[in-house]
């Protein structure tokens, strides 16, 4: 009777086991609004290979670390950043304020409305705009007008608000990732405080996890003795090219195991993360769906545009490095949540 | 049989409460190495008006951070800060890299060993040793030589490696206000990247939690190809005095709930802790036990002196704003692990 006791017990055991792992089975799949293909199947892989127990490539809960980039990665970046909408706003308020600016160029084009002469901007001007309309208030004054600008904006396109132009398969790469224990940054070359008024809500993601281009405050106190931070000009990080991996190593000091971004400006942030031991991600979403969103960079055959340039030469080295290129049209069946 | 089945009911129900509350009651002592008194009156309770839900004061748990200044505040800095004694202990080594050194002040005052002279060196001379020996290797180099030197080096007095003499009752704050869902930071004048070396594994710290005076880095290419960070001596971030609320909105984005300091460069950070709504903690180590660790500042009667400086005005300060001043003599049970 021994082995038939022997057997009873294995056939508990299996049961048990099956039932332990049943969950796992039974689960809904994590990413509903991707395709099958080897996108999905590079995020799934990659999951299985940092979390599991006894793999070679497993990392330790505490040190598992995700970047993703905003701009073109998260959310829509065409036709131009929100953030430098937002700052175009502001010029007239801030004219109201100092009105020895409406001489001043840049701010004298803005002001005129001229709306080709606006787009004409040279970089250095539009830094200009950027440092005035970001700078002079209490972080606490900006994140209020920020939240007030957010609540009445709407894209012109689909008539939402910003923060619902967010893509769903990647909210999903967010949720994925956390529910498997990693933290997830957003390192933007936009600006830190700006990204830190909505991140919460709109991505999960936390103040202290969001890494942007960023500038220094000045430690003051009101007229009440109450002290408050006022909001420079003055660039502290520049979190673009080689500053994405510099920021990444002074806000966050560890190297990520995967790293999402979309332009030139993540090669270095995927370039640093691929380089580091055991398994790593590094992917690139690729727009090339101009009838659901927008089609630029090299595989539409459209010329790269000011905005999240998408180079051949960073879809050359995609391929040369192993990142996997995510394909808008092809890997991603749903892209916004309020589209069925 | 009704009001006996609602009894047994009722009975059963304070039961299960009892043992619901059982741990909380029978849970031992959170701060064992803290005498009853004021200082850990006001510790305790923090937490629970913080935590406990409906309380007026309740922090929701994912905005909770307490922040820590680390040295004279989680462990000794008397006589000089274990990091200035890194740098010293660097100059050979650079000197010997770069041999025309030895001929440039300060750092030919260092290789003279003329203790006197050394002792004299301005703070700009101080900084020009710091800057020189804190860069011009890649990050994780750095780690290294941190790493090696904290496992070989060892402090006058006790003869014990200086990650050993972190004080018991802080090391037991720090612990109290993580089970109670805080997140806790080193906000530190000392050096980010070197702290970050070993404050994880002594105080429980990762290194997104360690904000600390930084420099920048700079992303190049190894021989193989590989990307690596170099740091830099270019100052990013001076986290002293003001400098440590700037510190904290870049780095963190939230307003601490609870701040521990010990000296001058930690009353803006414990005033900016202070000024926020609801209930906030803010401490002062006093070092006044010159037997079981030193004693400086103005409770003492002796001067101040170079590191630490708690002055009058700070205590008085203390005082008007309602922060609490921990008296390691009266207050500290225990100061160190390894001792009795």
């Amino acid at each position: 009777m021994r082995l038939a006791h022997d057997r009873r017990w294995a056939a508990t055991g299996l049961l048990a086991l099956l039932l332990l792992a049943a969950p796992a089975f039974g689960q809904s799949d994590p990413l509903p609004s991707w395709n099958e293909g080897p996108a999905k199947q590079a995020i799934v892989a990659f999951i299985q290979a940092t979390t599991t127990q006894g793999s070679p490539g497993f990392v330790p809960p505490e040190t598992r670390i995700a970047a993703f980039d905003q701009d073109g990665t998260l959310w829509v970046e065409h036709p131009m950043y929100s953030q430098v909408v937002y700052c175009f706003e502001r010029v007239p308020a801030l004219v109201k304020a100092k009105p020895e600016l409406a001489k001043v160029e840049p701010f004298k084009t803005v002001m005129s409305g001229n709306r080709e002469a606006i787009a004409k901007l040279p970089m250095k001007d539009l830094e200009k705009i950027l440092a005035a309309t970001l700078s002079g208030m209490s972080v606490d004054e900006f994140q209020v007008e920020v939240k007030r600008w957010l609540a009445e904006t709407k894209d012109p396109r689909w008539k939402k608000p910003y923060t619902e132009l967010t893509y769903l398969p990647m909210q999903e790469v967010l949720k994925y990732l956390r529910a498997n224990g990693y933290r997830t940054y957003i390192v933007t070359g936009g600006g830190q405080d700006f990204v830190r008024v909505y991140a919460e809500q709109t991505y999960g993601v936390p103040p202290e996890q969001v890494v942007g281009t960023a500038g220094g405050t000045k430690y003051g106190y009101g007229k009440d003795g109450r002290p408050f931070l006022t909001k420079e000009p003055r660039l502290l990080l520049n979190n673009n090219n080689a500053g994405k991996p510099e920021g990444i190593h002074f806000m966050i000091g560890r190297r990520p195991n995967a790293a999402f971004g979309n332009s030139t400006g993540d090669r270095q942030m995927l370039e640093y993360t691929k380089a580091g031991d055991g398994a790593r991600l590094a992917m690139l979403v690729l727009h090339d769906d101009a009838s659901r969103e927008y089609a630029y960079g090299p595989a539409t055959g459209l010329p790269d545009t000011k905005v999240g340039a998408f180079t051949q030469a960073l879809y050359d080295e995609a391929k040369k490095q192993g990142w996997t290129v995510i394909s808008m049209k092809d890997d991603w069946r749903r892209i916004f949540a309020f589209e069925p």
